[in-house]
């Protein structure tokens, strides 16, 4: 049975069909946070979008699909995120273990394109309907000149994943030549990002821990008359979530670059103390030797628990 | 049971299916303006378009999406309009409270778009329909260098709109490359884009309050030549309706930035003067406390009364 | 029952299907020039083509929809023709009393889009059906940059309206910058526009007067060697109706811009003096008080009886 | 009964489903050919291609699409192709008296394209199939910058009429930006658009007879190295006919521009010694006196024979 | 009834449907390698890529697409793959003799297009069923400008051939702006260029052999810091296998340009050394006699079994 905060959760999509809310409460009912209304999830595009070497060589085990299947089951994650062929590759062997969320687009790093980020849609809602999946996942990076494709195919995609039962999963992504390299992690872009995901219809949003820069000028002008606070990680997560529907939608954080455990678990506790939803871990979690993954991982979660 | 001045405007639409009549009926036929073929309409959409913090911080509840429906409600605005996210967040709580307008397509702000608008296509007429909506929004820019594509899509998209029964509501928003700045609310330049959504088959226009400039040499000419009286709000209003198929279609204001209440008073006097059939007030609605809010719109509704 | 000429006219179509046919028929039997195998049509596009305020200020009745039908009626007009909107704005009303063409599409001049016009498909053959018309028009400009995309949207259209025993009338006015100003008009460019617009499928072709200046090098030899005489309208229109499949294809002629009553009925002398079908004339019906312009249609139509 | 010959060219053919065969053996049992697998076909797009009065003016009655059928009837060509416009002004007149071909793409010398020819597609199959026809041409430019996408449009219209049972007959002429004046009937080339043809699955391909010259540096390497003889033009175009497929593909040759008959004989006498299956003869037919048309074409086939 | 490897390698692919599976344990059953796991594959596009002169004139017999069905069926091939017109031309002849693999997409010389190759889609799904193909084949070009159509159109074609139950075998060819000319074989780009196909959901995947050049600056970091043995072919293979989910895809290396058999051996030994899957070997099998190809091939089987 739901506890009552996923019940609560739940009610924030009432309007949606039962076949999402029943995949959104599978998300919150899986893992050693089931229940809790809190997420730590398991992402693993990286092969996809930096290459094998950069991505696996540091753990070898890693190059094999199977071992995130493993280390997002043993490690109780609520589920695992990854592009098609990494969930070909343990879909049926693990069928029914833990919740899958297939990313549908991808980007790699041999691509000659520059500032502007065109991610290719690699997968599909049928894909993730053959494959048990209970989400797909989907890539936006709002300031970048090739927005209008990636929102139109978003919103279609998502269209045809609810009609299907599928919750969506978005990663919104600020980046492209309408942004300044630091803009990319402002808080009011992050906060505007948050926002654009939930009026695409997300019902996950996943984007970046934000700093306190501040971007837009026009924005700035407001943070400053209505004394929003963003001097603490936790106020300006506060304000990305509440910027998400006023706290009515899900939204976490991405783990960011491999540093030191000890800056990942300030920042999980920052994005709890702010009402963040958890945390969406890759490269901290995969590209160190398995009971290591599985130690820092739980120390993540015991943090959100 | 219509009020003969309902029955007299659902008359010029006689070319539509009973369904779309039907739905135009109930947009005519709720809230205080009930019957009087007059509107107050509540759009929100400035989250999309220029982030959350710009919209809502001065008002924090409205990050909510059950806020604005709640005004909408309370306030006894004819209809409530808003992009998919937000319609999803209170759809299922409000069915049948108010009716609803689902813009099918926003821009952001964070886009590095330059002069021409290219707003995205975010939502459906299946959504619209899912959603209980009895009409769907649709921007177009006349003047922009991206008016191909805009006005292409809002064909499909009113053609199976109005085979499924639903209305179509068009903001015809002049801006572009084509365009000088002071062109874009020009008279000649507005009653234009009136013509063009009512061609394109809208059955809602919405347009700007024009001023008294006219950008285009050609127009300029005859203007002057069949002395068209542009020198009154209420004179430009009354042209602006007039070049909507001569008083046979909707025309509606929008109430602009914010500003005094007594400038947009005196605005709706001019509306209402000019044979205007109301206004639509975004930011003047919602960025301010609910009280003040509801007795603003009250009074709006009183001057359309 | 159809007249000899009609059915003449008719054996020139069997390679269409009955509906098509009948639609023709339907052209040719309506009005004052029924069974003549003659045409005078009333287009009005210039709303969306040149904006309400030039189009209907200088005869402001023309801004409702309803004006045109009635003028097309009462003239004894074969046809109208006119955009989505005005369309809509009085089939129901006017259901059967004249045969419709539905121009499927248009351009504005706010678009800043410089010598290669693009216009937008606002309308389908399915509203062209739920409206009761007989044909769809669509216009082409060839020695457009653009070209290939609108003739093969061309061929789409009409394939779609025929399947669906619609009659198919194409606007081939040469325009863009494969072309020179003083060429849009010249006898080889209008012939070769007939020819296209034939080998398109047209069932019935609008052409521009042609003057007598040739602009393409390598034609202008084959016209002197072959000593091609187009000194006077009626040689270059019958040289415009030859190069439409031999005088099989209906070719018609547009009244231009306003001009001297006297100049547009001497034009049409030519036009039929040349073999030419009829004539199409928008702004020098619509733009003079009503009965002036039944007088003018009823001049027209006399010449061409 | 079909011939051996008719039996041998069909058996190469095997991948095809019996309605292409049957459309392959009505292709080469018609006319005073019928039964030898050679081939005269009369091609009529000059019109739509360089303008009605450089096509028909030298002999007027061409104008008249009438003209063409009764000509390729009467001189006992295997087929007629020609763009939409033509075949359907004589499809129904006469059915079933010589199969035809439908020219579903095509280009006009009124656009502004510089050196990359960019056909439109002007026809479908559903088209050839309401009108009779017994296959579809298409032509692709190979070194045109537009090659993309004329090779995927012939895919997808070469799969569609094929499964229709209509025969694919493929104009493969090299132009555009990546080739040389000279290179566009070089031997190297032409053997390679013979070759790209037959990969697409062309049934029948036209090529122009090849000179001597070779373009492409690495293709000449090996044409010295492996002394492939084409000094002369039979030693040519069987290169060309090995170069598709062996001979295992149909390979008919353009009658080229207008010129002397002896010349044009000269080369169908190459053609034939070279193994080539036949000429495709347009100009040099339908610009002359039906009777010189006619003695014109009865010696080509003489030579065939 | 399968052997326990090809039991094993199937296992791999537990998230396909049994078509698939069907059809993959068919390309490891055949041939002289039957049952190995191991393939020799003979792949003839050179005639749609080089042209046939460059392709065919060293071996004249191979202008016959029949010449290579026999040679791939004689050698005891695992599978012979070609585009769409080589395979239409033996498919029905041969049926049932060898697994056939219809590459969809094409890249031809004669095109104008620089650095970054557009491949044209020049066969379907559809195609390959009525062809009774055991796989497609596609080719994508990681770094190339090109690369979002590419991909996007992979994960269509693929997605519709699993569907099918038909494998997806795909050629992943670096090559383009984003890369240098030696970059397009460097052992890190090679890697990666196996790690897309396996993300893109690809069921064989076939890439040069790789250099110990290093293209990417990251990861050469990586290289240096893990230090990843990349110093013979045979650990350049093995990397790259692993780097095709740890040796969990059937990666294939192609045979090259024509070289000295010894080299060609040479290479063999090293792609079994690193556990490399076979080879795919074109110009080197056809461009020869066929005694002496039939030889050469044995050889490089022998070294594979």
């Amino acid at each position: 049975m739901a506890t009552a905060r996923v019940k609560e959760i739940l009610s924030w999509y009432a309007g949606e069909n039962p076949g999402v809310l029943a995949n959104l409460a599978r998300l919150m009912n899986s893992g050693k946070l089931a229940g809790t209304g809190r997420f730590v999830i398991l992402p693993v595009d990286q092969g996809f979008e930096h290459g094998p070497a950069r991505s696996f060589a540091p753990n070898p085990p890693g190059y094999d699909p199977r071992y995130h299947f493993h280390l997002a089951i043993d490690a109780g994650c609520n589920a695992y995120a990854a592009p098609l062929g990494f969930i070909e590759g343990g879909a049926a062997e693990f069928a029914g273990d833990i919740p899958l969320i297939l990313k549908l687009n991808n980007h790699d790093s041999l691509a000659p394109d520059g500032s502007d980020p065109t991610p290719s849609v690699t997968g599909s809602v049928q894909d993730a309907l053959r494959l048990g999946c209970a989400a797909i996942g989907y890539t936006i990076y709002p300031g970048s000149a090739q927005f209008q494709g990636m929102y139109e195919v978003l919103a279609e995609l998502s269209r045809e994943a609810k009609a299907c039962g599928l919750a969506v999963v978005v990663w919104s992504y600020p980046r492209g030549s309408g942004l300044s390299k630091e803009g990319e992690t402002a808080i009011d872009v992050t906060a505007y990002a948050a926002q654009i995901a939930a009026q695409l219809g997300a019902n996950v949003i996943k984007v970046k821990p934000p700093t306190g820069h501040i971007e837009q000028a026009e924005a700035k002008k407001v943070y400053e008359k209505e004394k929003i606070p963003v001097g603490t990680l936790a106020e300006r997560v506060k304000h990305v979530v509440d910027s998400a529907f006023g706290g009515r939608r899900i939204v976490i954080f991405s783990g960011g670059a491999k540093g030191s455990d000890e800056k990942v678990f300030e920042e999980c506790r920052g994005i709890r103390e702010g009402g963040g939803f958890g945390s969406i871990i890759g490269r901290n979690s995969f590209q160190r030797p398995k009971p290591e993954a599985l130690k820092f991982l739980a120390e993540c979660m015991k943090i959100y628990a």
